[in-house]
């Protein structure tokens, strides 16, 4: 049940289960289970249990030339504080009823902080990451460690950390937050608590590593003296020397005639829990993609939604029915089942994708299922 | 984070957070946003990141005497056939929209067979099981193995097995079905595939035990040539038997003075898979639990939701703001983090609940939390 | 590197290696060695790193009609009491030197209780179990539970419970003893600890069921009260009926024409831990086979040693270049890597063999391997 | 049972079990139990059986400055070739019967190639590593990958891989190998391979970094294309750079006063398997510790033996009853259950102890030990 080898090969979905024919004891039948809080399986069964996922989520993108300004916008006229909380602009998939959510499980929303700012501290069950699309000057704090935020890192948090936000520089700043807010909501696992309103001096410091990073950032090395598995990652910053180094060996590995890659050209790193190796966060799968440029990847499609962000370069995309040309910072989902392929642009640079995907919740249940589709 | 020792103190839920001063630049940012399909956390964010978990569904309780009379009309009135697939007829939590779901996560249906009816051969990748209140002459076909319902019987079945029901009785007969349709739909992660219109001669034949009985029901014994780890159970069939002595030993131990009980009077087993003695669905923790005539359970309230069937005895049972006394077949929801306890008859029987629950999703995801509740 | 299929193909194994050339020089450096406490791998590599295990033990077998005798002679002659803690007489196996080892891990041995004796408490993290050939009246009290032991019962004893016999009967006893003793003394990791001298007297009871089978033993049932993973089995005795209608209904589904045994005529079912469905003891793999008259099972080979004993029934066995008949209680070692199949007589009566094995050494450490062996 | 928190508070071992009187009768049984190949339990419980563990192995210490003049000379007389297979010198612990074990579970020997050597391909099911105290020039080329060695590098290579070394340097070069051929040996679980004479010039190319290294070696990123988890590490060098910078950070962050030493002054890294964070190998952990001049690690006591080689400075050590003054490149041993302490040298240079040790054998069978010890 977890791949694709036994999908049904029936092609298209069945008409409406056809119904019983209309009579007055129907209606009245009908009218009863109404009064009493009940509803019939053979009126709807086709919705509610389809031949293979068929998202409510539309396949959409949102232009980083049109978010960063309204995110300005925001800057100018909102204030950040206490109540409100963060300055964090979300992306409304159109076909989820104006909720705030790309997908029915993830939150992605632009974060915008001006010069001298800070986002009281709060923490939440929900699981949350940052992910810097350029610009830096910004220091999350993390139960008490200043994480330095630039281009390209990756700040993952665990439910039920104390944290916060501080602008230490001359210029704005913004960056992606994704978090599992919509599944949370609907699964109604949710706490919440408010912090302290300002920070110590101390926290407000601003190192160029975390004490996150100098314990846990050393490759296949773990301190003897914190030996516990931790269902979220220890390690509070990812940091983009590493990623892009990571990307371009699998892609001289795959050159020099090793396995390293996933399809020719088509390069990939998931970000990890350093005690566990697992998914970084329980619930919100998180990877960095490259595209040698002119690679196209595998068409595929899988149980569950992803947000991914154009980090690098440009090139096009097929989500679905939908096609789309996308550049530096564009944002787009790619709702449950729906297949996804992406071409680099032909030119000399790579195209790099961030992606998150809620896949962690579906491989924890035995419910995830994946496949190749061809052309 | 999975216990209720670090839970917030904060009494009460905080006022809506403060909001900018309205003024035309921030009436055309908030348009410009609608308009791109943007959301800004700081106007929701109490409803979308509460304080705890705060249940769209409702405490609800659905009254067995209401329930099985609309059954059999359904049963004189809706044929059972290819496409509408099952005379069930669903719990819909009047808070939830009208939709047929129990809880969030949780489908609960009446289904109704009648004498030589045969609800025809499907598979999907819901999880179910089947809870027997009364009657029997009703086998379940699962895979080509003939299950029989009985009385107090527990059939879980996991999700992309064949299955069917065969009525081979001169009676009606009405059953409990469980499913996670909910979570399913909402996680959009479903398959569905039809099956054959008829069974057998073979498979409709009406042997007491199945065989995945005759391989697995042994205790503490695993066929060597069946070694695999699966996830979820192959064993079809609980038998009630089985379940009434284990709940009767450990209220013995009790009264010898062993610790067996979950609190005094109160016995539960939890029904699981014998590859790995975890839950016997990834997706749904079943259990049933015993008072002893006039024993209370202690008030308790865990993150996600329950249903409750009372199948032995009668009583009341607090959930939340609601009291109800609670007799025979009556079943009830108890929503996320509302807090619930039963209490028993003072007569001679003892009570019996069986009860199923999301539980499973949320500690795959280290997102479950639960608390003793002070009265 | 857990299975056959990357075996090397190399028929022979190799000469001893060639040496360096004897001189003056050599001699002095190999003196040194000595004098400094170094041995150097090139003389001895061929001992050390076989191309194949290559069993110190000897395949061997020891005969119940010798063994009973011996048995109760001791029974006769040697108190049972505080300091020699147990009238247990073990398997040594030939080639290991004289030890009381039947194999490089595994300790056998029969035990021994006349009318009205006790055997004192006291407790070892070595892991042990107890099967009963033929006999009953006394009980084990482990932790203060009594548990019953008659013919066929299992009874494992995970390591560090106290635990003390007691024989209620009129007639003497016998039974089999398994230990991981060797394992623990070779890789010295063994803690003792002596018990009280006597029992109470509620102790001392000899009720038809212990308290962990009450608890325990119902198939796919869990007591909600104790769901903490334990690494030995909180289930004291596995009951002959249950094993025995076990191995018939394998059989039974076998000729109906479904796959539930090993191999044709051949079943089997493994002891396991109630609360994770592994081994019954995490260094010693318990099971029970059983072969349908005239029947041989595959001849195989794997890593790791065994022990089995002849409980019902009579027929012949080979292992490695061995060939015996077997009857009624007699105990035979199975050395690592060496061929082993067994066929039962032609008669009326299965044979059933109980079999133990350090396997779970190997799988908990990826090291194990098998393979069947064609003739 | 995994901790010291239970352990027997007795603190001595009891006589010798008293003994049936001697009687013609006895004796005769006696040599019936001999010529049945039987053995007693009651005349050898207190050495079989153990209060605690009492090491065959004795605490001993092998100096560098007498083990490398052997090695050289070693390099003078021995060749390196196929039967051999390899100049390693073992050390053997001198109260192993003379048997080329450092403890009873590990082996622990000096390699030595001279310039120009090849030590032929092989592979064995034995887990190995190399720890390189000095020098460089050799690789070891595993599976074709070329892995250079050099000062303070941890290579680990899991069982069942092709292996070989070249020495590619004018001078040469010696290091450490571990193995865990004496519990293969023991437990009879090896298997063992020749592989090609001479490797391709390709394979003898001499690369800064391994492709295991560019694959692998990014803190927290694991290559998407290769999720699958192995029971030995992929990664094949663990370089001294980053040890001694996560170690340094460690004591940085002590000083700064955060969590992150294992005791005032005592800091530690665990070499990890970056596909499920557990040990490198799943037989031996290895670790690298670094004590600040003048500090002492806590008296500790575990199950299980280790072996320890100073790589940086120098100090005294605590084994049992023995004081050591140790150095560069000494090599010790700690049998189980012996109390261990070290301390660095009062000047201004941390002492660095490699050590590795059986401990995950204990930890996977659930029979690991360990307590502090006062003084």
């Amino acid at each position: 049940m977890t791949n694709g080898a036994t999908l049904p090969a029936q092609p298209h979905d069945p008409a409406p289960p056809r119904q019983p024919e209309p009579s007055p004891a129907l209606g009245a039948l009908y009218r009863d289970f109404e009064r009493e809080n009940l509803n019939p399986l053979w009126t709807q069964i086709g919705d509610l249990m389809p031949m293979h996922p068929q998202s409510k989520a539309s396949a959409h993108i949102w232009r980083w030339n049109k978010l960063l300004p309204l995110a300005r916008e925001a800057g100018r006229l909102v204030p950040v504080g206490r109540g409100g909380e963060r300055r964090a602009i979300a992306l409304a998939n159109p076909s989820l009823g104006g909720r705030p959510y790309a997908t029915p499980t993830l939150w992605a929303a632009i974060q915008y902080l001006m010069p001298g700012e800070n986002a009281p501290e709060h923490r939440h069950t929900q699981h949350a990451f940052r992910f810097v699309l350029e610009g830096e000057g910004v220091w999350t704090v993390v139960n008490g460690d200043a994480v330095r935020m630039s281009r390209g890192d990756f700040l993952p948090q665990g439910g039920w950390n104390w944290h916060s936000h501080h602008n230490a520089a001359t210029e704005p700043m913004s960056w992606i937050d994704g978090l599992d807010i919509p599944f949370a909501y609907y699964s109604e696992s949710a706490f919440f608590e408010f912090g302290r309103d300002a920070l110590s001096k101390e926290e407000c410091s601003t190192p160029a590593l975390s004490r996150s990073e100098r314990l846990w950032a050393h490759p296949g090395l773990r301190p003897v003296a914190q030996l516990q598995d931790l269902p979220t990652s220890p390690l509070l910053a990812y940091r983009w020397v590493d990623t892009d180094r990571a990307l371009n060996e699998q892609l001289a590995l795959e050159a020099e005639g090793y396995a390293a890659t996933l399809s020719p050209g088509h390069a990939a790193v998931r970000y990890t829990n350093p005690t566990n190796s697992r998914d970084v966060l329980p619930s919100i799968r998180c990877e960095m993609h490259r595209l040698r440029p002119g690679t196209s990847s595998t068409p595929r499609r899988e149980v569950g939604s992803s947000v991914y962000q154009v980090f690098n370069g440009s090139g096009s995309v097929i989500v679905g029915e939908q096609h789309w040309k996308v550049e530096h910072g564009d944002l787009f989902v790619v709702p449950s089942w729906q297949t996804f392929s992406a071409t680099s642009g032909a030119g000399t640079t790579a195209m790099d994708l961030f992606r998150f995907s809620d896949t962690p919740i579906f491989e924890a249940l035995h419910a995830w299922r994946g496949q190749d589709v061809s052309a």
